[in-house]
């Protein structure tokens, strides 16, 4: 193998949060006896990843596992990406999602071609997201897509012959979100990979937002609900009466995890060992702030050992004075995108076999 | 040779369109006896390109031939524009043309700098054209440009000593557009690249839209009016007295191919083998939306076998009801812009010898 | 050492200015004996550049020496930036400045993340800086920033745990583009770079503009300053009667070399050697334009032999009928940007031992 060792780079020798939980991606590898399921990994070449319902608890522990081996240095790579050109098209700005979706594919040395705002830039004036599909289909090889409107991947999956990753559609889902989130969870409690986690390691998932309507959080909830054996319950803080939204109501049915719906948040909040918050303000500009008892500060009645998860970008909604406690889980969940993002990519453009540490081929 | 085999990479591989015709860049080839006009492209080394009078028939049946050589993956390259830095400033914003033009670069191991929207970012507020130009030639090796004014490239050009190649000026010219609207036209009928084409494969050209202020036709008809061997006729159909326009007056006189105007495109529909048409919204914001009796649907009396041209994007003066049709060439003609785009490139900063296949160098 | 010979790219071959002085990096090189200050080079590895209180003398040559080894193209280059990934974050948009950032890396065969217009992209609705450093972390290996606010060096560093690189803040400074002005004038006059240079030799320095408002000119003024061996006086033309400014105030102070204040440019015009001018359009929208007085062209009663230097862009307070003169040092100015930007980043990224003609390491 013509191997560029990864040690050479500090790419990803420091990528760590500055404050914060600080998660070795270790302790996940070792709870798995460095054993990365491949098979589960392969199911995903040549794929688009539109949906979480795509995946299930064994390939979100996968992509996890293939996370952690990137970020913890001990891998060889021969330029996974080499040759392939990856896409970004943002119809809806969001700097800090195509950043790191771009460091991923760099990382691993593709090339990008950007298209950072395409609502000024002209491509959608007038020109239908099938007539942009069939143009990607020969300019790159996969195509990360974000847009405003929810039926996107619909219309642009008309014409488009290469795989599509879905970075946020509309108040759709944001599936390489959910799994971001979830490979946080994983390496701060690795028992949670399970399907019999101990009882004493299964936790409590709070959440404060509006599944139905925040494409990150339903995102996050339905990967949650494949956890069956590491969820004990989830409940959900929302002034809506009716926050699930169409869109889980079945899976939520079918899930043995125990899902209740609350108002207040001070009523649960001792009891919550993960509470995830999201900030409404940057889903659109029809949506309101989260209302003030919504939000955290060092001051809030948070269990010990309790963490918080943030897909960021945040307002006020988590106060800055909770950046340096053990709470702040958010900083290193940002920490592990770029690592998620290398994982989704190498599996779906098919190119595991140039990263060395993943067993078999 | 130090080769990076092509095959390898699936850019090449799957690089056709999604629904129409499919046309194999080997029938060009062979039509050729897989000969490559290397002369005719050795001419562009170091050139601008600013304007189609610049080539003859055999320079653009020389860029299209090695564009099928690239399309059709039976090529060896050494990273041809290794070290090599294209700047695309898009002082108007097309992302259609900059990723195309960006993606060709990439797939021949150049590198880029992106100027997605030069009226916005600040690069135009109050620098002439001319300094912009004196900057350029340290930044890159080779600017593609995009510029509302039709006078650009001079004032560019007053300072700028690295090759320009014109990706569209006002009014004036887009010759890279009108190459790849041949290359297309010659997969489909590679008889069309001779001078002395036999009759029956002879083409009738009808165009729909406006020579004179349309940039994208006035180079497709400047291209056409070289090829007399194979345009039997040009049906240039438009509302306007006069479409023609200045720059293409001498030209027609001089070319032995006749040419008609005509005001009802019903009138001669049903006699065009090739039908090309524009999308007048997308030259600016002046002009006006092509009229509806110049629309063109699966009902319109096209005569069997007849292609449709069309640069993209469209409104909805093609509709989508064409697209599975024999008649839509214009999705196979999209498909071409990024060999082109190489071909023109590889030529210009003079890196033949590092694509194999070529013939003698 | 695997090399990659820069002879071979003609990136470097032909990147000089096309009109006024056409200066040879040789000179400053055979002045230096071909010896670079490697020791002061290696300081930065690791630094952030903010201000130019940073810099003395010493690496202000230092780095003009490995700019002037680079331009030179008698070097051998290792790939020397391989596997890091520098971001360009412009929240103030400047292609300029930008555009030299990333030919600098590119050539230096890194990779780039572009922020082009950080305003309008939404990398900053409502997040702070902050965390905008702490997403940073992990997307790249070195932040190149521009910003309006001029605290916003504290902000972002709060959080960010990589290089920072100051390309422009607010008022506040641009040391980059100092280093760039001081290494047009130590290749045009390399005794300039000596503690002792011979008194002939020795420069009366005028500035139009205003150091305490303009961050450009006031980086420049600070390293001007650490030059007292070469620079006899400073004399700051301006129609404010205090255009200092408080953080130029003590190193003023604390300088050997006499700095005077006048208002009419015309009584100090023929006694300057260097005249130093700047647009102020180019600052702000709040920002006045030059007043007419202040502008310069072929009429102005300039000393012979005396040059103009101005960062660019530049609106008409210099006139482009002096482009032609032996006055215009402004375009050897510009055309030394990116390889004075390559010397920092090889430097801060600590890649110096990828670079031959370094001497030993």
């Amino acid at each position: 193998m013509n191997t560029s060792n990864q040690e050479a780079s500090p790419l990803t020798s420091a990528a760590t949060n500055s404050k914060g939980q600080r998660l070795s991606p270790s302790a996940l590898l070792e709870y798995c006896d460095h054993k990365i399921d491949r098979e589960a990994l392969k199911t995903l070449a040549g794929q688009s990843i539109l949906h979480p319902r795509q995946f299930n608890r064994r390939s979100v522990v996968a992509i996890a596992q293939l996370a952690a081996l990137l970020e913890s240095r001990n891998v060889e790579m021969d330029k996974p990406l080499d040759g392939k050109i990856a896409i970004t098209a943002f119809f809806e700005a969001s700097t800090r999602t195509r950043l790191s979706f771009e460091s991923a594919v760099l990382r691993l040395d593709g090339k990008v071609l950007s298209v950072p705002d395409g609502q000024v830039t002209g491509i959608a004036k007038g020109e239908s997201l099938a007539d942009i599909g069939e143009m990607f289909n020969t300019y790159g090889d996969v195509v990360i897509m974000r847009h405003p409107d929810t039926n996107c991947l619909d219309e642009i999956s008309k014409n488009l012959q290469r795989p599509l990753i879905n970075a946020g559609n509309g108040s759709g889902h944001h599936p390489t979100q959910a799994l971001i989130d979830w490979y946080a969870l994983l390496k701060w409690r690795p028992e949670l990979c399970r399907s019999d986690c101990p009882p004493e390691k299964r936790v409590h998932l709070g959440i404060i937002g509006t599944p139905g309507s925040m494409r990150a959080v339903k995102s996050f909830v339905r990967l949650a609900l494949m956890f069956p054996g590491a969820v004990k319950k989830i409940t959900l803080i929302s002034e809506l009466a009716d926050p699930v939204g169409l869109d889980l109501t079945e899976p939520i049915e079918e899930s043995a995890i125990e899902l209740e719906i609350i108002n207040d948040v001070q009523e649960v909040l001792p009891e919550l060992d993960v509470v995830y918050v999201n900030s409404i303000a940057f889903l659109g500009d029809s949506y309101r702030k989260l209302d003030a008892r919504y939000k955290l500060d060092a001051g809030s009645r948070l269990k010990s050992g309790a963490v918080i998860l943030h897909p960021l970008a945040r307002n006020d909604e988590v106060s800055e004075n909770l950046d340096e406690t053990e709470h702040n889980l958010y900083f290193a969940q940002a920490a592990g995108a770029v690592f998620v993002r290398q994982s989704v990519l190498a599996s779906v453009l098919d190119r595991l076999d140039r990263i060395s540490g993943l067993g078999e081929s």
